[in-house]
């Protein structure tokens, strides 16, 4: 695979700093015909599985050989390594705390390096902001078509996070909720091959249950097929189970919050 | 008209969630070489009249041929349909609600297409995220070259919003508050050739009625013109009358929403 | 020096409205092949200093020839005039309130010109918006290689802000708090040459002085010596002396804004 000419940036620095801009500068200087595009950088402060979840759902719709480059990094300045991981169709670069591993297993990772400070990478680099100082630059050289044996050693393994995994078992789901998107709209943890796998088909209605009450709710395939203001589940655009609520905050309605349970509960056919 | 090689987007997604950067994947994926720019992303959740009035205020300072593609769409996956709006100088792409009217009506509609799944648009899109589906390949198959017409058929009709028109009478204006902006600036639908016909000139004193309170404000050309923390109305940016506060904020100072009634009374000349 | 083909905008109009779009589209319509990069649009209105502070901490990081436009300017539409200052590797363009003062001299200031409408830039601009009718086209022209004096005449004077400089005083360094980041980090004025100064080594442990209430805390590299949720000293990425919380908010434990005076007691060794 080439690198192309393509950086993302998906950081938890938040807008109104200058960090981000930093970074770009950084990444200009080393190559100014590289592009660079915002993931967003609005994960919230050191949240992994957030940073992990949105990563994932928006690496694939990038030109192939495009190098993600991530800063959700609680462990900067200590041992904690930096690293390059080669997947498939992708690079990814951050830090080795389980932010890329859900992306980079999904489009399966080749071969993972740890970053060296050498050649490209200062060794004086800060201790408190290495999205400038390390990722940065590595995302620039790599993009200029420096390899990523130059920049760093391979290494064996990394660390990958726990993500719950949805359980299907009789007439039942058990899952979580992983994302509350801007429209409140609540994204849980059951892929849609879990959904064909119970045979549930839009149309029929589900019984969601979360905390202690029981709701039933239609499964459809657009929001705007209930009317304005109620309850539905769809498979939303990450191809997960989604819990919405047409033209208002589902997140709002039931109350629910990043890693609470659900349970679906379905008529078998 | 010749596209060109710019692409904006507009939305009401945020700037937290993935989705603008998928949509910008897309488009770069399609066509490698376009330049993407965001107008906001910060429209209130489905305000069609609000993004209307964004896109009309912003759409003509971008070069000739820029497609401008809005995805504020309430209906989404339901029967409304998705259109390409070819005017004078630029191209317009959304959903048929009347958010792209009041830009490209201003610039003259020159053909109006619905978009169709066919060569270029995949059948088998979401029913939840048509920005990444169907809009955002749209805009980037145009920038390639691609005509409307390989996209979608022409239509003869498409929506336009209502938006109320100010009223001049006698010594009177009768308007409405149609944006706030992050400064606290309250913007009316009174545009300056309304002023001009009223024969109101910089250096006057004008009577604003805000519910049942009569305020006499001086008619300046700039903020600064009176103290810090005085009111004043003014032709803006948008050519628009305005009532500001000096460095501070007169949506505060005079409780006003968007879509409340103001009236300007002026002496005849 | 040759200016080149990357602008910034620093500026308070935040992200919501068009204001900013409006300024990219006119730069991409003087000159398409340029690039424009964010530094943030989120300074708080009408903040001088901070966006003098924001820009002094980001502008070196960006290609040498990059074209820094700040558009921070509370006396738009009145008298104060609008310049470009040429430094040693940039060019700043903006307000004569300040607002560039802080980068420009660090870099060095080389020649001032106040920005006359004439041949590129119309006489006939807004009283309220200069970004866009001023400030945006004198980058944009100047990244095609328009020269200043063309845009204006030299002038040998500007306005500088007042930054209150730290004071180093036997065992005792008198500050204050500069800026604030969106995690909470708490900026002072104390360069890293003050500390150096000073003597003071990272691994000892310094008495901070807030109000009346004195700290003493441990003066380390990185956030993350420090158990989570404890509070320590820094030399940070902008090599200012920084009051941290590892992975947690010091502006809240401490509870101080900027302009509060802090005090750093040191053993003299």
């Amino acid at each position: 695979m080439k690198f192309n000419q393509f950086i993302t940036l998906l950081t938890d620095f938040g807008l109104k700093d200058p960090y981000v801009s930093i970074m770009k500068g950084v990444i200009y200087s080393i190559n100014p015909s590289v592009k660079v595009i915002d993931i967003t950088h609005n994960i919230e402060r050191h949240n992994i599985i957030q940073a992990a979840f949105i990563l994932a759902s928006a690496y694939k719709f990038f030109p192939k050989g495009t190098i993600h480059c991530v800063v959700v990094d609680p462990g900067v300045g200590t041992s904690r390594r930096a690293l390059i991981v080669v997947s498939n169709n992708y690079v990814f670069i951050g830090p080795d705390n389980g932010v890329l591993a859900l992306a980079a297993n999904q489009d399966e990772v080749k071969k993972v390096y740890e970053i060296i400070p050498g050649k490209y990478i200062p060794k004086s680099s800060s201790n408190t902001f290495h999205g400038r100082d390390i990722f940065a630059p590595a995302a620039a050289y790599l993009s200029k078509g420096v390899k990523p044996e130059d920049l760093g050693n391979p290494v064996s393994h990394y660390i990958v996070p726990n993500f719950t995994k949805p359980l299907l078992k009789n007439n039942k789901i058990i899952g979580e909720v992983i994302y509350i998107d801007v429209f409140g709209n609540i994204i849980t943890n059951i892929p849609r091959n879990v959904i064909e796998q119970a045979n549930i088909e839009a149309g029929s209605r589900l019984r969601l249950k979360i905390g202690r009450t029981v709701y039933l709710l239609p499964f459809v395939r657009a929001y705007g097929e209930v009317g304005k203001g109620e309850p539905l589940i769809l498979m939303d655009s990450f191809d997960f189970l989604e819990i919405a609520v047409n033209q208002d905050s589902a997140a709002d309605m039931f109350k629910v919050s990043v890693g609470d349970k659900i349970e679906i509960y379905f008529t078998s056919r």
